[in-house]
């Protein structure tokens, strides 16, 4: 049977789409089942297959195919010539960097983490500076020749990665909008809040009783149990694909919300995994359209969605069901006031979804530095503090609470934070579109009807793949490029309103 | 870096190696925690993944080195040579087979196990008998192409993929020398065992309580839970490599023998595995000797050990703790004879060691003439009936307590029965050198120390891998070659002591 180099092609991604199945189900169990001592074996297994993966992508035979169906692209429907461009885009993303790059990367790494580890224990950042700076230099050169492949500057190059399409143009100008407000908006929110401070919510929770909540809020959110699991990890994830969705979460005994808002965040991504065009699932064009949209739509999820008075009052009843609670702090209002709490802190991770953009600010300012060499690695902690006292108010005690956070720059992960900002401003941009289309919204979270927010992701964000860039989607989706006003406006909205 | 054509076969293999592991884990996840919706996608990566592992082994590229490495043997170390053979029979298996024949076998082995299933469920053997003709005439071509290509007899060569080596007449020899006396002592030993019936055990014993007299048990033998887990699994099974053995059981809450001795058996096999030489473990050398001796692994512990009063006078505290029974049928004595009950039955899977052998001694004589052509699949049912009147002393109450009661036929598994026969006679032959070179074992198992016993069988057995053939290893490790002698010994003296 005569077959194009088209389709030819889609044969390949295909099976590399096995593969990564594959490798999503190891990974998974390797951090849910697996028994301690049996990482080496596992670690061997991975290797063999993300060597695979890469061979496929970085094979002659594949750059072959991808010329040979440039060449021959008129026949060929929308959505094949969107998928022969995202083929091309993960073979010249893999081809970019040489193996003999990946593996200086992957000792230089694995040295800066064990380094940063020690720093962290014994706060002398110092000891940590030298290697964060022989991986700074290494990620510099993949810059380089990512940016080479793909005609773009070297910044530009690693920012693809996880934010396809997206220029330092365009965060430049959206952190610019927006911070030029938010260290105001900060300063009022918490102020206003202050009149009104929530009760506290204390008591211990057994795991098992968080574990039935958050099923039950899970399934009234459409999350397929006969095709996923929910289960417990150190870090909360999802892996898997529709078909075979694995989230997971952790739960903390004194706090239900933890465990709760985390199995939330997650099915958000596990949603939209749900809602990506099935005729496409295992090729390139019916992915997910990178990292900044997974977290668009976990976010929206999680802040939008979780963190409002219509869906606290849908939840009221499965916490007093499930948890046994019942009292003036498990209201809804006071509910609302006690997960919509701004405050100025020195930790990213535990950061409230306004102060996060200033925190992600600092961070994109400051590796941009370290990358074109106008701030040295031992110089970070400096230019940290200083930048956490203009962004967020604050000096951290310490480099723990400081520049020696996050363990992301150690292992070379540079151009991945701006996809965490710019994912929360495309969530409330899609929000604020998706409550004037849907004007039921509000009525139907509070009674746990979800369908039509689903319906209207579905057609305007999950159904889409990555058929287009990032920047037409949301122009498509909302009418507009993607600008900071919708964001200032939820947040004047949300956290300065009289309570 | 010049790598010789050894070295590069090693290479491969090792990627092999990778594969499988990983095919493990998929197969464990799939029967233990996989959501029931998820087949289908699971389905496509195990594909993916197992036809990446035929394309290695018949790689133009592997066999090249194959012959490489063969003209240049005289460098080569013993281990090294063995290798080699091993990597070539692999390499022949995976040859011998032409794709299209593969698909044609998967189609119709696909139907034949529908079919299967109805015809039990309607009785009608009739409706059944096409449909294993296909399979039995794809089969016969299968076997006719492996001859070829391993020089052996076409059932010879069915027989290699399970028992390597081992050829219809040793098999021969040795059913014939049993089943002389088969049929007598099966008689014998109930009568003599009519004599003092067990008192009878009956409770109902929570699973979570089977698990935990399952784990005990386990880590007296000596699995490692740190490199390990246990699971339940609709059918018991034993899956991955030292470094992450995966082991399942079923309990039943109204037999606790039933969970614990599938329990035990599959750590014979966990065992085997761990015991295999360290240095080897990602070369076919390294693996072990095929099913025949993987099964006489699990036997040994499933049946020798477990099956005795010294094992059930360590196990008895352990029951008295975990189900916290007590009273006289819980004395070892009872319980000895409540789990060396011998009966005639219809059904294989319930049957004693001993009347597994004639169960298996049946299923082999039809099976060849099934392949041999004289038998007619339409006639299987007949031809049954008379086998086991003859063998087992009764006639099945219908097909499906007769020749519908086993999937491996409709599946296309022929050349698979013997292995489970010979396994039981391997083990019996080992065990009586073991007991004659470990004179402290029954004392040594009565109090719970299996230590001499590994030790044993890991220079005599588990150490050797695939170093040599089944013959050779059961010579070296016992001093005689493989003989019935051993098994009528044990069995008279097992089953027809006074009491």
């Amino acid at each position: 049977m005569a077959t194009t180099p088209y389709q030819q092609l889609e044969e390949e991604f295909r099976r590399l789409h096995a593969f990564r199945g594959a490798l999503a189900t190891l990974r998974w169990d390797a951090a849910v089942m697996m028994p301690r001592g049996s990482a080496e074996v596992r670690g061997e297994q991975l290797a063999a297959l993300e060597t695979e993966c890469h061979a496929i992508l970085t094979s002659p035979k594949v750059s072959r195919l991808i010329d040979r169906a440039h060449a021959n692209a008129q026949g060929l429907e929308d959505w094949q010539v969107a998928n022969l461009r995202e083929m091309r885009r993960q073979r010249d993303h893999a081809l970019a960097t040489p193996n003999s790059l990946v593996s200086r990367l992957a000792k230089a790494s694995a040295r800066a983490e064990a380094h940063w580890l020690e720093a962290r224990r014994t706060q002398r950042f110092a000891d940590f500076a030298p290697h964060l700076a022989e991986v700074v230099a290494l990620i510099r050169d993949r810059a380089a020749l990512l940016g080479q492949h793909l005609s773009l500057a070297p910044y530009d190059a690693l920012v693809d990665e996880f934010s396809p399409g997206v220029l330092t143009a365009d965060i430049d100008g959206l952190f610019k909008a927006l911070g030029r407000r938010l260290p105001a908006l900060i300063r009022d929110a918490i102020e206003v809040q202050a009149a009104t401070p929530p009760l506290p919510i204390t008591g211990k929770f057994a795991s098992a009783k968080q574990r039935a909540l958050c099923v039950e809020a899970m399934k009234a959110l459409g999350f397929p149990f006969d095709h996923g699991r929910l289960d417990e990890s150190e870090h909360p994830f999802t892996e898997g694909m529709a078909g075979d969705l694995r989230i997971t979460t952790r739960f903390e005994p004194g706090d239900p919300f933890h465990g709760l808002f985390a199995a939330l965040h997650e099915t958000g991504h596990a949603m939209y995994e749900l809602g990506l065009p099935a005729d496409w699932r295992d090729q390139p064009v019916g992915r997910n359209r990178g990292m900044v949209l997974e977290e668009s739509q976990s976010l929206l999820i999680e802040m939008m969605i979780a963190r409002s008075r219509p869906f606290l009052a849908f939840l009221k009843p499965h916490l007093e069901k499930h948890l046994g609670v019942s009292g003036p702090e498990w209201e809804v209002e006071n509910l609302y006031r006690y997960l919509t709490q701004v405050h100025r802190g020195s930790l990213r991770a535990d950061a409230d979804e306004m102060t996060y953009q200033a925190h992600i600010m600092l961070r994109y300012e400051l590796e941009k530095q370290l990358l074109d060499g106008s701030l040295a690695a031992a110089d970070l902690p400096e230019a940290w503090n200083e930048s956490a006292q203009s962004r967020l108010g604050l000096k951290p005690a310490n480099d723990v609470e400081g520049c020696l956070q996050d363990v992301h720059w150690a292992v070379g992960r540079f151009g991945y934070f701006p996809a965490h900002a710019l994912g929360g401003l495309i969530a409330i941009q899609l929000w604020e579109k998706l409550r004037s289309d849907v004007d039921t919204i509000d009525a139907d979270v509070a009674r746990g009807d979800f369908s039509g927010m689903f319906t209207w992701l579905r057609q305007n964000v999950h159904g889409v793949g990555a058929k287009m860039t990032v920047q037409d989607l949301i122009r498509e989706a909302t009418g507009r490029p993607l600008t900071a006003a919708p964001a200032l406006r939820y947040f004047e909205a949300k956290y300065l309103e009289p309570r």
